[in-house]
């Protein structure tokens, strides 16, 4: 049962926290590209990283500094990943946050930092620096939509989502925003997701949460153990909402899990609907395999093959290269027992194929902007679903032209 | 010290082999579509077939019939992979074998059947037998070309190599073709490769040179472990030549082997070469590795990522996206040691990353049409090669049209 209810907002939703967006020129001139994030005392942070062994400066100190279990502030830059730095990227990152600690009146190692954009190239710190100073200076509760904007890449829309819910009678907010649309190959498009929350959270349970919620969610999008150097998800529990200690003894904790992992799934359907190039959304169900694992092995090959994504963007019913996929998963099968389903439509029923007819329908069922395909093992009960689009002359275009 | 010649031809380069291309109309009109390969007499046979656990019907025929180390001929058709078609392929299959060895009047037992195109659709049969028939009255020892054409799908060029060497003082040939141009996504695209010899081997001995020989060619521009659900390679050798029997044993066993990997390669590179909508050829080198495993799993990652292959079209030096995916690749690695080449000159190195001018050189390096991309890791000797194309406009043209 659903016990939140969809508000406006995203970082700024919840009270407690400020936030703001500015132009800092860290790459070109004319777009927002530092955005602050700041609660109004030191709260529970948790935070899920890349696995990528390449991780970027700010990765490597954020992790250090998450340790803590506490934090009041993040500086997130796009134009620049400060990835592939060497000592220098570790030095910029300090220096960016104490900057920021300057800046806002607060301990520096409260003070997390990210950065996304190209590889090697290091920050232009003086442009920090300044643009540190004017964001200190705009700070306001209603700076969600400015943050959002100023961490875009290659996004081309802000993605915020917020969710209110009542806990101990009180109303407990979570929002978020996050960036990232290469989807395409999404172990390596950087994904920032920044969630916060005015419930009060023990700050282990908040760690708990929030890895139960990515696994659902983000990781459902961005293949876990896959990362891009700067992959970060951060969220903060500020507590102006003044209800009991949320634990997983709390009699509500669903509740918040919930409406938390809904925020973080939601904002990742918002990451592939914006996916580079992408023309259509799709959801790759597949049941009954043998495992959970099987599951997830046979969904993420099948919504990473060029060939399966490039037939959705050309509309062309071609399941075959659903069952290739799957086949090499290294799921088990058995192609005698697989059903495929595009929408409701029959492609392959064990071992009988689609007609002419069949085909046509399935077509129309690609016409959407928004379709599913189903794979049914009939081996057990294992199930996954991976949320993806289809590949374009736009995803080319991209990331052909984006410049070093 | 190479002992090999390149001769021109390809499967009837050797003597004691005949070969045809004819028009079956399996799919169109208008297209040569069906070959024949055929030994003079029942020849040593080795094949290596898909690991895909989604196997063609073909596929399972053949694995049953090469165990018996025999054979004569193989039919080839293409514009239907006759995969996922259930009792009814496997049936087709057989009957497409007896048809045949009718036609040829030789033991249907000793007919291997191989097909390449579109999943889920049945063999036209009647066709089939019409073209076998056709095949069988026009089979010669130059029909090698013919044949060549016949087996192509969204292949632009016929693939056929040869050698010569001496062995015992006589004269032996190895010589091929293949066809498969979806490079980019090597695990979905069927590869064919038929290899002929007119040397004597031993059975046993010409199973191992083929594993050899296809490890270090057709697998490295074709993930083992992830192939297509038809993919094949199949070598008869004849004997013609009249050399002493070859095993490990004899002395001039290596330079055999060495012609078998060279025609393997070179018919493997040709696939990269006509990579679906590839402009680049691009050769990816890792050394330093901690070991082989790990240098094979950073060359495929890089190989295998849709974000550095368009930044290859693209003519970008965005040797980030190199990093990161070497990052992800599953490989040890520790970036304040790596290195990166793009041709000779470096990119980053142990941390300090390219300037301008380097950068304006590395793009120099990527306008021509082949180039290498060299990583060093700096850990240990292990170290592997993958052979890749970029990722075009055309590639998504020709998969988003190719029809079902």
């Amino acid at each position: 049962m659903k016990k939140f209810e969809f508000v406006e907002g995203g970082v700024t939703a919840a009270q407690g926290f400020r936030a703001c967006g500015v132009e800092a020129g860290v790459k070109c001139q004319g777009r927002k590209d530092l955005a602050l994030i700041v609660a109004d005392q030191p709260v529970p942070v948790a935070a899920v990283y890349t696995t990528n062994k390449v991780a970027a400066a700010p990765v490597r100190v954020d992790r250090e500094r998450t340790r803590s279990g506490s934090a009041q502030a993040v500086v997130v830059n796009s134009g620049c990943a400060n990835a592939c730095t060497g000592e220098r990227g570790v030095k910029d990152a300090l220096e960016t946050a104490r900057l920021a600690g300057a800046a806002l009146g607060i301990d520096e190692r409260l003070v997390l930092v990210c950065s996304t954009g190209v590889i090697g190239v290091h920050l232009p710190m003086e442009r920090i620096a300044a643009g540190l100073e004017k964001a200190a200076g705009c700070l306001s509760g209603t700076g969600g939509y400015d943050a959002a904007r100023a961490i875009m890449t290659t996004d081309t829309v802000d993605k915020q989502v917020a969710v209110e819910l009542e806990i101990d009678g009180k109303t407990v907010t979570v929002g978020g925003m996050c960036k990232g649309s290469g989807m395409i190959e999404p172990n390596m498009a950087t994904m920032l997701g920044f969630i916060t929350t005015d419930a009060v959270v023990h700050p282990k349970a908040l760690d708990q949460a929030l890895r139960d919620a990515v696994e659902v969610s983000f990781n459902r999008v961005v293949v876990d153990g896959d990362r891009s150097t700067n992959d970060t998800v951060i969220m903060m529990a500020g507590g102006a909402a003044g209800n009991g200690t949320l634990t997983p003894y709390h009699s509500q904790w669903q509740y918040f899990v919930d409406a938390l992992k809904t925020v973080c799934l939601e904002l990742g359907k918002k990451m592939v609907l914006d996916g580079e190039g992408a023309t259509k959304f799709v959801t790759v169900r597949v049941k009954g395999a043998k495992t959970d694992e099987d599951a997830q092995m046979a969904a993420r090959a099948v919504s990473k093959s060029a060939l399966v994504k490039t037939s959705w963007f050309g509309l062309d019913p071609n399941w075959g290269r659903v069952i290739a996929a799957v086949g090499y998963s290294g799921a088990e099968v058995d192609e005698s027992k697989v059903q495929i389903y595009y929408g409701d439509i029959c492609a392959y029923d064990q071992g009988r194929v689609a007609d002419k007819e069949r085909l046509m329908a399935m077509r129309d069922v690609m016409r959407k902007r928004a379709f599913e395909v189903t794979v049914d093992m009939h081996l057990g009960d294992g199930e996954d679903t991976i949320y993806t689009c289809d590949l374009s002359y736009d995803y080319v275009k991209i990331n052909a032209e984006y410049t070093t």
